[in-house]
């Protein structure tokens, strides 16, 4: 099949041999699987991220000098089913998928594995008990934005909000526009947030925040004094770069609750002071739980998070190496999608 | 009255003006008053403190070029009361209270205060209303240790634990012995500490701890796991040194919370990865509210809390300043109090 493989630190588009799948798996058609953050990362410090993960027992079997077919927010097509395998989706419906798949071996990140490709080639296979079917008449972009989506979800679970809390939002990239969606979904007023784009901006209310600002002309915690006063806060850092914690904690009021959605790769300076001052609560969080996926699945299909101004293009495989490059403009793109069954 | 002062970053021991009570206020005579690992702090790093206070606009009002009569864990005798004031403690009676001091100008740290003197001088003034009395029996100088095993609540009560939760204790001075003196308060167990100094792990352990280690020979949560193998963690940071919570981070299983009780008064480093890829929380903790206050003192009255193994020694005004230096080696000392009455 074709896929885009990473392969010394390159996107190159090969044909790779097709998945084959063992007991109790699918074998599907990627219909279209959403480029991550993650993935932009992984291309240029895939071995940090091994060693992190290393660091702490996380199951990360990644070789990065063999090849990886990356590509973890997927809708699919059931083609079949693996030796003595019969799936609660038919063949020929579509779904989607926590991006893991559970083997005697151990654990795999679908999009992050050497052993099975992800959704940036045509085929995959996947656990047939992990399948979700799509809720007829959700549009397969937009069941594609499901993984993205849920990892707003579980950001907003983790924070443990209590009624009156509002919320900020530093960074308004594809995390914080999905922690926006949730707390839209979960009825937070106001919803306050800041990016340096103005596209970013656009869409953040789009999705829901009551008021956005631009970090140079204000800083967040000012317009939100103006709207929420001295409500409680739950902060959300979107961003995930040296100095952002910093800057939340400074400007995070008393008691708040920052949840840490952004990834930030490399080590990163505090002031704990600023912390105990203020007792600051820090909860990082990864990833979503399977009831916060099919959750947001759910939201998706029923209506109730629109992610229609979210997917800003598609491309075939071959337009992926591209891609990684444009999504580096944040006032052009938001989530470009691969469809890697496109000629 | 006689009194220890703060004076251009040295302790000198000198003859101030006895202070006056204003309207709700009572005039006490200090009976002991532990000195504070944060009073050693504030001799070297007193600038920084108010610097740090005020960028969290917490009220901090204090000059450090001016004198300074330090000492916010006391217990006193209550000898009269300001114009118009009657308090529901006798005049003769014993009493504790928070060390802040409600005016119409605004709210002073009693110990940290340019304009009141804290518990280093003979005599001070405090809030009629915020007076406890110590229940009969309780004897002076443990009465004197409700400050401090205060704080040790308030940081358990901020890890909200839960049923089946156990408990890891970074340091053992006075914060940690405190945390492990309200962690078996509340039944956790077990109770794992470490501590470089042979005195403060032999205190830890009288104090409640199950199992005590050495960081030098081994990892705290090597000796958590052996007796609490995968229960979740309650994991209290109570040293307050650079490195220190990174240190924490990497060791603290999978989902823990972590109380940052030490205070660091120095920018520090951490990597965001390990608390990402374990989704850690940190809760940063200062102090306690008026019911743990409260609380404390009822647990020391009727036993529950024992600390008579802390209070190591105690001295008149002019130990002072010895004191402080040999509170510096944490293998002779635990808690000194000061008694400004002894001639």
């Amino acid at each position: 099949m074709r896929a885009v493989v990473m392969r010394n630190k390159q996107l190159v588009v090969d044909t790779v041999p097709d998945p084959e799948p063992g007991p109790g798996e699918a074998i599907v058609k990627t219909l279209a699987c959403g480029i991550c953050g993650s993935d932009l990362h992984a291309l240029k410090f895939a071995d940090k991220m091994v060693e992190s993960a290393r660091e702490c027992d996380v199951p990360f079997n990644l070789d990065p000098s063999q090849d990886v077919v990356m590509g973890h927010e997927f809708c699919v097509e059931v083609l079949d089913y693996g030796p003595g395998t019969e799936g609660a989706v038919k063949p020929g419906q579509r779904a989607v998928s926590m991006p893991l798949l559970f083997r005697t071996s151990g654990i795999l990140g679908v999009g992050y594995s050497n052993e099975v490709p992800g959704g940036y080639g045509e085929l995959m296979v996947l656990n047939a008990s992990l399948l979700l079917a799509v809720p007829n008449g959700l549009a397969t972009p937009h069941a594609a934005m499901t993984e993205p989506m849920a990892v707003g979800l579980h950001a907003v679970e983790k924070a443990r909000l209590e009624p009156g809390e509002a919320a900020m939002v530093f960074g308004c990239g594809p995390v914080g526009l999905a922690v926006i969606a949730a707390l839209k979904l979960k009825g937070v007023e106001p919803i306050v947030a800041s990016d340096f784009s103005p596209m970013r901006r656009a869409l953040a209310q789009t999705m829901g925040a009551h008021v956005v600002v631009d970090p140079r002309e204000r800083r967040l915690i000012d317009a939100y004094r103006e709207v929420a006063d001295l409500r409680p806060a739950a902060v959300f850092e979107c961003v995930g770069v040296p100095g952002v914690l910093q800057d939340v904690m400074r400007q995070a009021p008393r008691n708040a609750k920052i949840v840490v959605a952004g990834v930030c790769m490399e080590d990163d300076t505090i002031r704990p002071m600023l912390g105990i001052n203020k007792e600051l609560s820090v909860q990082f969080v990864l990833g979503y739980n399977p009831m916060e996926f099919a959750d947001t699945l759910t939201a998706l299909a029923d209506g109730r998070i629109d992610v229609a101004p979210l997917v800003t293009s598609t491309v075939g495989v071959d337009g992926v190496p591209q891609a990684f490059k444009d999504l580096a403009s944040p006032d052009k793109y938001a989530k470009i999608l691969v469809e890697p069954w496109r000629s």
